[in-house]
């Protein structure tokens, strides 16, 4: 009998005692044990808690985190702390610990696991990423004979969702939003998802994991899609492209690009039809070529499901060989001006005779080649610019577009978005 | 320093070898140990062998079965024997054995994991499904929460190019199958992919794990793709869906249904975009919902990803917990006669007024309700018959074209392709 001791009993924390409830006799025959909730830690002792017994609820972290039956700790308070003082704790005192913390895995994922070493314990954190997906683990395990060359992924639902609502339903990204608020897929402050923060976190973890080299979120370039307008997603179709929020992990010779932002994906690029709440994640080795994960990325039982195949793992592999932090390369983040990449332009225009040659001009200046230019919707006396550049630094790409700002002729640079995954 | 052996040095032997040599680096790191090839088996020694030194070639099995220093065996042979007597007698002497042989692992997988269990070594085997994707390992770790209700999978690369070029490039099913031996993704004798057989077994060793009950290849239903003709690809996309072979195990309440048979699936089906040589696999689970595995099934450097990731996790877990045989139900499997399904059908009669009647009242009479009927391509005195059925357990469809293919009026029924996969 393996006793677990639970910190936080929200949308997860309730989902995992619900799992381990409902598929309890496959577990323990997969496993050859039981596993048994023991101490659970909640804010508020008063509410009802379905699937958990009264006795087993406190409001006492010390009740789990000194409790010696208590073999493994799940922490599923969510938040910088206190979950990672209550972490720190449990890992000390010889406790496995499984946890679907994104920002302290992101944040401290490197001292966390440094401890687990020390302590001889195990720290998973399967749902920290990509939800229910199975993706930490086969990268750590699966893909380990690889050097890992480029991962790109989908890794927030909200995100996507509201962004498959413009591509589907046309929808202005004030309305989808409000769908996905409504549909309870994004939160009344949405801004983690909607500038890109959540994603950026997510991806510190698995670049770290596939580059071996530490990479928190604040080295990651992060831009969001609140930007992004229906205008955009529709010229992008016209072009044969879907508009997605894409975390992009890349590794050059001594360092490692990382970056977030909404980019313009090839139509029959994999990552392309990942429609709605689903999340996904391409991973490119330099033996297996490319592999997708794909799944829902976050909701109560899905990720619920990644936390107790955690747990599963932690009693398996008790007493064996553990997989510590595989950080030991350091590598530099690259200055995202030096970044290269496609560009997708919108500019609003005076439509007079002159303003392209001027705007293409100042392109050229920059070492900026055009692949493709359309004037479009030309009303008012302005007329609106689509362009689509080579690959060139983003350095040059925004020299070039303070001086065309600068042009009186230019009413507005409306967007400038990355193109990738052209196959 | 971890000595192996390998049993076999033809293409995914000679990618292993390649990518230890060429990743000898990276692996180190990860692992905290080296890997070096000590020894491999060859059938001709005459021939030059890149990435293997020859004093390390042999063509006596047992200067590695009975080499006390060589830790691992990794089976390339392919094949049933004489791998299945190596694969036993390294397991019986205490080495951990990792294998890519679908045909050994299907059909003998429980006695060699308990044999495993037995002498306490690891016998993995991730690369006899799917080549470079996860999905064993996933399966038996990431995905142990949940009771698994159903797989869906593309699983052979050969069949799935034949039909992607059949579909994209109006091929016939001859000048794709060409095409595809051109190309080296058929083999000159190419029965055990056309047939399904390769996918049967792939099946077997994926329900197995998913259901937790032991699935060997001659209990899979299965049809090949030999069968299936340019005009129903056509038809099918005309309905909106696309023709695969695809792999399916479902879990019933105390039966599990296991066939390999083109299936028409809906365009929006997540296998439904798989083209070209890719494999994937869709798991179902109770708790995580749908996810999807997407890769190279097969290929020298994607099966050598595969192969030594088994050998790194083979080195991690030496002394630790091992997985064996998780097959500890006993359910039995679905006579496929009373397995349920939607079906399209194909059908040339003689074009005169009351057929269609007849043809509808025979599927009346067999409780088969018609979703969509068709009359198409009317020449020459006869039409063709195109109808989709709710669903019906297969073996009313068949009584139903028994009795049809006996009226004088049908000259043939041309094709009955399984309709899956809607949402």
């Amino acid at each position: 009998m393996i006793q677990l001791g639970i910190l936080g009993l929200g949308t997860v924390g309730s989902g995992v005692a619900e799992l381990i409830q409902k598929n309890q006799e496959t577990i323990a025959k997969r496993l050859g044990k039981n596993i048994e909730i023991k101490k659970v830690l909640v804010r508020d002792l008063r509410k009802k808690r379905p699937f958990i017994a009264e006795g087993k609820i406190t409001d006492n972290p010390g009740d789990i985190l000194e409790d010696s039956d208590i073999s493994i700790v799940v922490e599923l308070m969510g938040g910088e702390e206190p979950a990672l003082t209550y972490i720190r704790q449990a890992l000390a005192s010889g406790k496995h610990v499984v946890t679907a913390n994104k920002e302290v895995i992101s944040k401290h994922g490197k001292e966390l696991l440094d401890l687990a070493q020390k302590e001889g314990v195990n720290l998973f954190f399967e749902a920290s990423v990509g939800g229910g997906i199975p993706i930490i683990r086969p990268m750590k395990q699966c893909l380990a004979a690889n050097e890992i060359i480029k991962i790109m992924g989908i890794l927030n639902g909200t995100t996507n969702y509201i962004l498959t609502q413009m591509t589907e339903k046309n929808k202005s990204f004030g309305d989808a939003l409000l769908e996905a608020q409504k549909e309870g897929y994004a939160e009344s402050d949405p801004t983690a998802d909607i500038k890109g923060s959540d994603a950026a976190r997510k991806l510190a973890i698995l670049s770290s994991i596939a580059f071996n080299t530490r990479i928190t979120p604040d080295q990651v370039y992060t831009e969001g899609i609140d930007s992004v307008n229906l205008v955009d997603i529709n010229y992008a179709r016209e072009l044969g492209y879907r508009v997605k929020l894409v975390a992009m992990g890349k590794r050059h010779s001594d360092e490692v690009e990382v970056l977030v932002a909404p980019m313009l994906l090839r139509e029959r690029h994999p990552l392309a039809g990942v429609s709605g709440v689903f999340n996904a994640i391409l991973v490119e080795g330099n033996a297996v070529g490319r592999v997708m994960f794909y799944g829902q990325g976050a909701g109560k039982m899905p990720t619920a499901s990644a936390v107790v195949a955690d747990i599963i793992d932690a009693v398996r592999s008790k007493n064996g060989n553990k997989i510590y932090c595989t950080c030991y390369d350091e590598l530099n983040v690259m200055n995202p001006g030096l970044s290269t990449a496609r560009f997708y332009l919108r500019l609003r225009v005076m439509d007079k005779p002159g303003v392209l040659s001027k705007i293409s001009g100042a392109m050229g200046e920059n070492q900026i080649s055009l692949s493709q230019v359309f004037q479009k919707n030309t009303q008012n006396g302005t007329a609106e610019i689509v362009m689509v550049t080579y690959e060139v630094p983003f350095e040059n790409l925004q020299n070039a577009l303070d001086e065309i700002k600068a042009y009186r002729q230019v009413e507005e640079i409306s967007s400038v978005i990355r193109v990738e995954g052209e196959s």
